[in-house]
């Protein structure tokens, strides 16, 4: 007979039969042929604050808090207690008729955060459901206008975007498209703006130059009439938290406003704190956008819930179109889901009530501890902002070429880091880190100890290997 | 300063305050240009057992189940409780690199349920992500096995496959592609399985034969080598509950194999006890299909989760292949979500304890009374299954012609059903009704009185404002 489940008596040692069912009945993200279907990963059995406990009972903090969104941390029991209630008030109502006080009430806080006149929010289940979301209000948008060829989709390389057909067709990363069909016809895609990947001789103002000009060569190509979106992380998380030269990203967005091109900022990962604002793009980057996608810390990953800020000068005009009957035919079963915009705005007082605060009082902390790591001669480069961080491995600190993905130093350094008490995100020849916002500095200073333990056993065994020079 | 939540205070009497600040802020589900970010919709405040109640402390029977999906109904503490302890216990793991155990117990459950060798299953936020995640497969399948021409996906006129570019382009109902961009080249549409549009004269048996066969014409125009997989709802939900004729979904199947073509049951709505069963396809309609998706019911709509059920041949045939590296780059940040399978393992058991026995014992008497309003000289038609229906009004009972969208009959009757008591779905000319699965004889009584007596005062309106003849 299955097994129920029974969380009073969650199975601390039965991690090991939790990883051979997975192993036996799930497709777990991104698998590869080889072992598709039939993978045991790892068991998580519970968390507090920035830690979780794995199958052997070992606790490890949570460098990369989950997937960069368990921003309030593990356990909140204020999270916990608005998921009950909420589900015993009103556990779902249609979107499509009705509405209900969570979505409202959250609409308002998001609208008064948001910059510019980003007033208005469509909810989704997730950051790929937030992009497609955009997406399709462009298309409908120049549709409605009477201009359908301006559909072109701007996006970078090393950019991430999500994981459904037309929202990963903009993903910048090779791997990403290898073996999968994407909308090549519908995208176009610029550079990445890594300064620390800039050509040899080049300033970081050149560097910004060449990609602004590169751009506007884009448009002039395309043509403006042709070119709907252009979207961008303001700091590229899973590209490696790539860092844009100074005035790059107020510079596209000038040139967007100039050719009528929509700015769709991607904040599902910089904003609800990750850089010590409820949105990141206007408060840290001076940018005003024409959309905000969100998703992951805005309920923390407790529940999966995610959105598009809408300017309403866009929307003011479709009312005043000529096609007042025209339908945006586009919704999700749960848009405005009453449990996750109830647990959204317990998470926003949280964030409001001196989580913030704090993500800006020990940011700089957080940065100068880890750039200590550059200490050690496989690390090149250790960049970030707020509590998001990179580092990257180099086959030596001259050429600073990175160490390819057989070397698979990203995975060896995780192993390490699991066995000392650490959980990382390990991404080909680097490491990424932006732990619960709750982190002390006490905590971080574990969290580096760790690391820099780690990067010399890796180096060590790299060396032992013949794989790296040292 | 801006509202902050109190679930405790729920404001019974702010209801109009939600619709003006939902006015203001939000841009809900399906709007039109002439009213986008600018609409308001009424209020749903509370909700038990069957019932909603709206801003004005109306106790009205959830006559479709909120979308589809609230089948073990309104304010079910035990599910309230599972959100609150498994919240507790551990909120979110990343699936990229661990699992859990609330995943891989709800994995070992849904691969005992599924039919066939459909043993293992991909977690999703919904029904959009789950037919998306299928269709990515294919193509990936596909690919790796170096037949990247084989991905045309055939789908039905009515059918409803979700909400995103690539999902949202198999949709066959024409409001939704007017002002929306699709996917034209990467899908074929065949005709709508439906009876009771049948061509004059022709038999039951007859019209299976003409839909069976049009799907071979155009396997054989198209050519099998190009033709990837077929996607169907077992009985099409929003597109009017339209139940095929005896033998349809076996035959297609028949003609799937033949050809390697991928058979898509898409049970978002169907599955979780809407007919009675966990999965319909095998136990309703001796259906053994490659793939099945699945959504709304799985949590009774209290956490956004989806999946796809795949069979393990194929994921054998992956892990066979010459191309063990190649990646499906796929997966979402909640992908397996601990408190999303936990709610779905408790509203299993819900479920298995007598709720499915319930649905098959009482669905005859629905389908029953229901039908009983075809004496209404307005109703053309109440045909369904199990605990789904749809009342189908016509222009006269000879012709059977349906009434156009500016009579906006589904939408008066919905009216009148709100003012005695019942939310109904209306869908142009149509009413769809799915309520809780909990509903008792005596609740379906009272709902069937409020319907006969909503069409008449319709019937009364139309005949007084000179829209229909009577």
């Amino acid at each position: 007979m299955a097994a129920k489940l029974d969380i009073a008596n969650a199975p601390q040692n039965g991690a090991g039969e939790t990883s051979a069912l997975a192993e036996k009945h799930l497709v777990q993200p991104w698998p590869v042929a080889g072992s598709i279907g039939a993978e045991a990963r790892g068991a998580i059995e519970s968390g507090d604050g920035i830690y979780v406990v794995d199958g052997e009972g070992r606790r490890l903090i949570d460098g990369p808090a989950g997937m960069w969104c368990v921003n309030v941390g593990h356990r909140r029991a204020e999270l916990a207690e608005v998921l009950h209630d909420q589900a015993m008030a009103l556990s779902y109502n249609s979107p499509w008729y009705t509405t209900n006080q969570p979505s409202a009430a959250l609409a308002e806080r998001l609208a008064a955060h948001a910059p510019g006149d980003l007033s208005h929010v469509f909810y989704t289940t997730g950051g790929s459901s937030a992009v497609e979301t955009a997406l399709r209000f462009m298309q409908f948008l120049n549709n409605v206008r009477g201009r359908p060829e301006k559909k072109l989709i701007v996006s970078r390389q090393g950019g991430y975007h999500g994981s459904t057909y037309l929202s990963a067709s903009l993903n910048g990363r090779p791997r990403d498209h290898d073996w999968m069909d994407s909308a090549t016809d519908q995208v176009a895609k610029l550079a990445c703006p890594n300064p620390f990947r800039r050509p040899a001789g080049q300033s970081e103002a050149e560097f910004c130059d060449r990609l602004v000009e590169e751009f506007r060569a884009l448009i002039e190509e395309r043509g403006p009439e042709r070119i709907g979106a252009f979207i961008a992380e303001p700091i590229m998380a899973s590209g490696g938290v790539i860092v844009p030269p100074e005035g790059y990203l107020r510079r596209m967005r000038t040139l967007c406003s100039e050719h009528d091109i929509l700015f769709i900022a991607d904040e599902v990962v910089t904003a609800f704190g990750r850089l010590g604002e409820v949105f990141a793009s206007k408060a840290v980057f001076g940018l005003e956008p024409d959309m905000i996608t969100f998703a992951k810390g805005v309920t923390s990953g407790y529940f999966p819930l995610g959105g598009v800020m809408i300017s309403s000068r866009l929307l003011e005009s479709l009312r005043q179109s000529n096609h007042s009957d025209a339908m945006f035919a586009h919704g999700l079963t749960y848009s405005s889901h009453p449990i996750g915009c109830a647990v959204a705005l317990r998470n926003l007082d949280i964030l409001e009530d001196g989580l913030l605060d704090h993500v800006k009082a020990i940011s700089g902390y957080f940065q100068k501890r880890l750039k200590s790591l550059e200490s050690l001669p496989l690390v090149g480069e250790v960049r970030g902002m707020g509590l998001m961080a990179c580092i990257e491995c180099v086959a030596d600190r001259v050429s600073n070429n990175p160490l390819t993905l057989d070397l698979e130093v990203g995975k060896r350094i995780d192993r390490h880091c699991q066995e000392l008490g650490l959980l990382v995100r390990p991404l080909i020849n680097m490491c990424v880190m932006s732990p619960p916002l709750t982190i002390s500095t006490a905590q971080i200073g574990d969290m580096v100890a760790i690391l820099d333990a780690s990067i010399r056993r890796a180096m060590d065994e790299l060396v032992r290997e013949g794989l790296w020079k040292g």
